[in-house]
């Protein structure tokens, strides 16, 4: 990323037609390739955005622009445990008119199969199914929700963002199931935050979140995060060349971590359910997850309370709600991402650290009670 | 930025509640003072996008969404001659029925104060005329503007993109005018692509371009961008230091500049209006500005044709036609920025280079005539 960032190699608007602009173009369109390869794609479907969140509003609110009001109300459907940035245009949708259906999900995370079916008798015109979910690791089984869904001919999306350098994402065959959007992000694949795109099915009409000068074949205007974007085309080189070994280790220390967790009494959510190798979503009963987020952050550990992306507000994760765990247990919710760099030395250091702050913290409540 | 694009020192979700999401967080709060300060703005009026189309469109969209409609029709007024990130969002809004007034300008580039009057008579709800153009460099009055709208309550919103760094931008000022939005950009201040801001009245309501985690008081959701904002808030700190001085440079080498050219033969646009110091814009009448900037590209000179921006689709440029400019020469049209570290020499020579190939692309014609 560094030459674009610098004044004399690569400091060029893409748009521009001297030297400078043309050397910008050409690392844009390199990235593009280089994303488009590591998620089974073509270059033409990628349209760059500024990150995921982004690229969900996109596809939602420039799905729905294109298409027009008729004499009936028009439905969508979302399931009840998307991320934020799926969720809230949703709701901005259904203020503007649309019926939306947030499809429940089992105790487990999973999309429920019923309601699905039953909402698609609705004839929804947009679909969203996040393929793992950013709080559980959860996985759905977008393919078969999308042929599902195939025959109404509605527009299928898939928040793919958690999943990318931890599972092998292809868009052709998810396309081919009936996807026809998926958006990714850099920064979740150890790219630079500020880039991410929509994946395209070229035959979906789109209007644009922000027009203007007609950059990304008008999808997305604004002069081009060309330093952003380079490194997220770096990072897509990189995140399947071990993929299935990378992700064995993780799940290894998962399930370390997870037997861990439980000897020191916690509730481990979605437990038994497919989900990324290295999610561990959990809390320890009585124990308030900012309290222990802040104790291990002092300890050196940096894990989440609830979700990173929305503590912004904190409030029970509606995620967990839609899993049906009581309100009381959610607020201990903590969230541990593994990463390839993680050791069992490490997670075995870790589960003493816990068991020890965790003891602390109940004999503090028990003193107080 | 470098640290904040480091795994080892910054690489934290400014949204986390562990150490490294609380040092991402403290850098963000410290460009969101470095950008108010820089712009005459209150910290907390500062509201980060990726750029500056971004943040026109925020305007655009998001305070149009925010209002409701009742039995007339609503309407909006722009100049002719806004940056496409205005001019395309506000179609948009006319296509979903708004009623769009585009105010026109003078030959100078100049809003006609008589045809905003009559438009204001009309009681838009929104305005927005941009302070400096991104062609022409030609500067709007638009305290006077604003003043006249006040009285009716309406928005107004200035793409200011252009002007910092070669005036010295006051927020509070235009807001007591009546201006009640600026957006502004990063990378014409020298910082990097992929930061900009919408400066916001918070009486202004706005629906969030961008919905989700709640970022940026839920005007704009989605991880922040931290190492381009931490840029763009140094960038801030450095552009009104010699401003004084440096504008004063800059019109010294533009009036030279524009000398040389004149005695070339060129039609300078604009040429007695009010503009930015460092901005030439010209045609060479029978030459095609795209072949020029060709030639000058490969004699070290990096000069744009129409707009930078919207080069990706190549046409007359809009602002000339407003200006009524003829097609023909419209098609001449060649841009050039002179930076703080241009010299008198350099300028000299550029006018040798221009009048060489100027002498003989004219050749080529007549030999091909």
């Amino acid at each position: 990323m560094l030459p674009y960032l610098d004044d004399q190699a690569g400091y060029g608007n893409a748009s521009s037609r001297h030297e400078y602009g043309r050397k910008a173009r050409q690392a844009i369109d390199e990235a593009r390739q280089q994303v488009a390869a590591a998620v089974g794609a073509a270059a033409s479907e990628v349209v760059f955005t500024s990150g995921g969140s982004e690229a969900n509003n996109l596809f939602l609110k420039g799905a729905a622009a294109a298409i027009k009001p008729g004499p009936t109300p028009l439905h969508l459907a979302i399931s009840a445990v998307e991320h934020p940035s799926v969720r809230e245009p949703a709701r901005e949708l259904a203020r503007q008119g649309w019926h939306l259906h947030e499809v429940p999900v089992d105790q487990d995370g999973r999309l429920s199969k019923d309601e699905f079916a039953q909402t698609l008798a609705c004839r929804p015109r947009l679909l969203s199914v996040m393929l793992a979910n950013n709080e559980t690791g959860v996985l759905q089984d977008v393919v078969s929700l999308a042929q599902q869904a195939q025959p109404l001919g509605c527009w299928f999306h898939t928040d793919a963002v958690q999943a990318p350098g931890k599972l092998l994402l292809n868009f052709r065959e998810l396309n081919t199931a009936g996807v026809h959007a998926m958006s990714i992000a850099a920064h979740k694949i150890r790219g630079p935050k500020g880039a991410g795109a929509l994946v395209l099915d070229k035959r979906l009409d789109l209007r644009p979140l922000i027009a203007g000068g007609g950059h990304e074949h008008g999808l997305r205007s604004g002069t081009e995060n060309v330093a952003a974007i380079v490194g997220f085309g770096r990072a897509c080189e990189l995140i399947n060349a071990n993929l299935v070994q990378d992700s064995a280790a993780l799940l290894a220390l998962r399930k370390q971590l997870e037997q861990g967790l439980v000897a020191l009494g916690a509730i481990i959510f979605a437990q038994t359910a497919e989900r990324l190798p290295n999610t561990v979503y959990f809390a320890l009963p009585g124990i308030d997850g900012e309290t222990l987020v802040g104790k291990l952050d002092r300890a050196g550990y940096a894990v989440a309370s609830g979700s990173a992306c929305s503590s912004a507000q904190p409030e029970a994760s509606h995620v967990l709600r839609a899993m049906s765990v009581a309100d009381e247990l959610a607020r201990g919710a903590v969230r541990i991402s593994l990463g390839r760099e993680n050791t069992a030395a490490q997670v075995a250091d870790f589960l003493l650290v816990l068991g020890d702050t965790a003891f602390k913290l109940r004999r503090l409540t028990a003193l107080a009670g």
